[in-house]
């Protein structure tokens, strides 16, 4: 399974995606939502309780986080570099590659247009996982793109 | 006791302090060095478990990292980040407090003076310490001084 994880500052998405067991999709989605944390420094330790969490949870056999936008505020930017930080070491240390895709990279992947708009890539993963409805919030929107633009890589690479 | 991190791409230097027994010091050196990490991605998992074992074999109460210089090369800097990201939650996790200290806090806390010189805050530690010879490598005279900086500021608070 894989699992994708959209880092922020208070809002970090996650998805689990499997392969399909149906013939009109590739991959469909085991579970998805928001790592729930706190303030201050606590964050760190929710968003790292929180992706263990879901790792044991599943047989998590790769992960794909999304990479920063740069950054117009450093400050913040090294704050979530934080966080990428400890969601990486979460899956490495139970030895499992990680991968970083940058937002062009998964709108290349799942729209072929590196300049597609957040609605279009949202459109994308409603179509590819036969949902009924587009996911909410963004933060998880995102966190399903990235697992989806890791699960196309790897099986077209 | 007090562990100290200067976090660095390549190279972290860690150190534990100890209250001194001696009357002549304040703290006293328990053990410095460098955690070793490998390549790529190795990296992060390799911080995680050299800052995991120090913690585990010594009573660690409370720990400090030297933040980081502001970073001409934005993408080394989010590297940096991931790695005190890291180091942070190796204490959180253990409940430990994590402090962080810029190098011109350290400065002021040790020379007194915001723009001394390396060599200056170099002297400080060994003379604090009670040491005969200057600490090297640079990154773990780094972590000894921003452990003398927590400790001095948490003595004299």
């Amino acid at each position: 399974m894989i699992l994708g994880i959209d880092p922020g500052l208070a809002n970090t998405g996650y998805a689990v995606l499997a392969d399909s067991k149906s013939s009109e999709t590739r991959f469909q989605l085991v579970e998805c939502g928001m790592v729930e944390v706190g303030k201050g420094q606590g964050r760190l330790k929710d968003i790292y309780e929180g992706v263990n969490k879901i790792i044991e949870k599943y047989e998590i056999g790769e992960m794909a986080v999304e990479s920063m936008f740069f950054a117009k505020n450093a400050k913040s930017a090294l704050k979530v570099a934080e966080a990428i930080g400890v969601i990486k070491v979460c899956g490495l240390k139970k030895g499992i590659e990680v991968k970083e895709y940058t937002p062009l990279q998964v709108k290349l992947a799942l729209v072929g247009y590196g300049r597609a708009e957040k609605s279009q890539v949202e459109e994308m993963v409603r179509q590819e996982l036969g949902l009924v409805e587009l996911i909410h919030p963004s933060h998880v929107a995102d966190a399903v793109a990235v697992a989806l633009t890791h699960g196309f890589t790897m099986k077209y690479e």
